[in-house]
């Protein structure tokens, strides 16, 4: 069933109204009319199924029919990211959204050589893949700060897997054993890798757990969607 | 420095030549020049590093000058994807060969829509990954054939990773515990499922084990990398 992401409260009985977008992508594109059905969620009031009552020329009205699951939220998880060129930028956020990360920080390192997102188009591409995915919320796109910026401002008690490819760090796996779950963040550098003075700071963070992700020369984003689904597997809602 | 696979046998100080797209690429878009050094493998004979000798109208023509590496192979794993949309296969073989398959089997299963690839084409993408991401071999691309074709010529001793998104199954990792290293393969469905009938046939290997890649939905390309990240981790040469 088609799921939509929508702004609006989420209560019984309701009647609702498409945006513009929404509406000429429901009855346009995917043809649906009175009586089909959709699922809605809000990022806060869980899923609900939805019927069209009427499709006019500005908007698709909606009734909200019942709840069919309470909200509820993935792991507390960050995937901090260097900006990279945009087309893998955008993979990185689909493929956060697919796996569960909370939000995506893009980070400006010494070896980036981007430094602006188009985070409307990111925010969008999220909102897309957690659509289709099933989550009940959508990944928060945070506007893109200075690397040592946000280490100097570290969040208190959250921890960080830092992947280091260029040192001898344990594999993922082992790194993460008998780390326990809670807030986390995974960071993955730019394809120029981090610099001396970067890898430095990271490995002296008492939060920061260095590992790495096998003997191959990875892109970055077949690190990050890497990185996520071993955290994932290893702390996250992807254990039994 | 630029690593380029090569048709051709590497023997110490043999004088050799590039072809004309490998020329083409070396002199001109990388501005390579004699005295210039670069590394090749041939998936036979290790890594060698080589130097330009000359280069003329024809060809760049190089001298071996030093074996870096000795010949090596990563595990015996196959990727067998099912035909999906040209964009997701390319990203599925170019990752494929990003995280060590030897091998890339496309299928067509009873929901794929597909039922060609473009063979020189992936061959091509998964060259360029093998070449970029410092493998010594280049993943074989094998003429898509039917899965239930492929599953009644099974291969005796290899055991199968069957990613399903339907059932109960374990989580990769406990699937995999306790499981030998040797020759795998792991299986990714077309985006709509397995039919009832090939899932039942599939629990019904012997040298298969079904998993679950985690309670979110996934695209092809995200399901591939993720399965492929864990057995590595699991049982491939992520391993400490």
């Amino acid at each position: 069933m088609i799921r939509l992401f929508v702004p609006f409260d989420l209560l019984a009985e309701a009647p609702v109204a498409l945006d513009p977008d929404q509406s000429r992508y429901l009855a346009q594109v995917m043809r649906r009319g009175p009586g089909d059905e959709v699922l809605l969620f809000n990022g806060r009031d869980g899923e609900w199924r939805a019927a069209i009552t009427a499709v006019t020329k500005r908007a698709v009205q909606l009734r909200l029919v019942g709840e069919e699951r309470a909200q509820a939220f993935g792991p507390d998880l960050d995937l901090v990211v260097a900006l990279v060129k945009r087309a893998r930028l955008e993979v990185i956020v689909e493929k956060a959204a697919e796996l569960g990360a909370r939000r995506v920080r893009p980070v400006v390192t010494e070896r980036t050589n981007a430094d602006t997102a188009r985070l409307p188009r990111l925010r969008a591409i999220a909102t897309e893949a957690a659509e289709q995915t099933g989550r009940l919320d959508v990944p928060e796109l945070v506007e893109p700060m200075r690397l040592d910026a946000l280490l100097a401002g570290w969040e208190p008690g959250r921890r960080l897997l830092f992947c280091d490819e260029a040192g001898d760090a344990l594999p993922v796996l082992q790194a993460l054993a008998g780390q326990e779950a809670g807030p986390w963040a995974i960071l993955i550098g730019p394809e120029g890798g981090f610099s001396p003075d970067e890898r430095a700071r990271l490995r002296a963070q008492p939060y920061a757990v260095a590992a790495s992700l096998g003997p191959r020369i990875l892109r970055a984003d077949t690190a990050a969607i890497s990185a996520l689904t071993l955290w994932q597997a290893a702390l996250g809602d992807w254990r039994p």
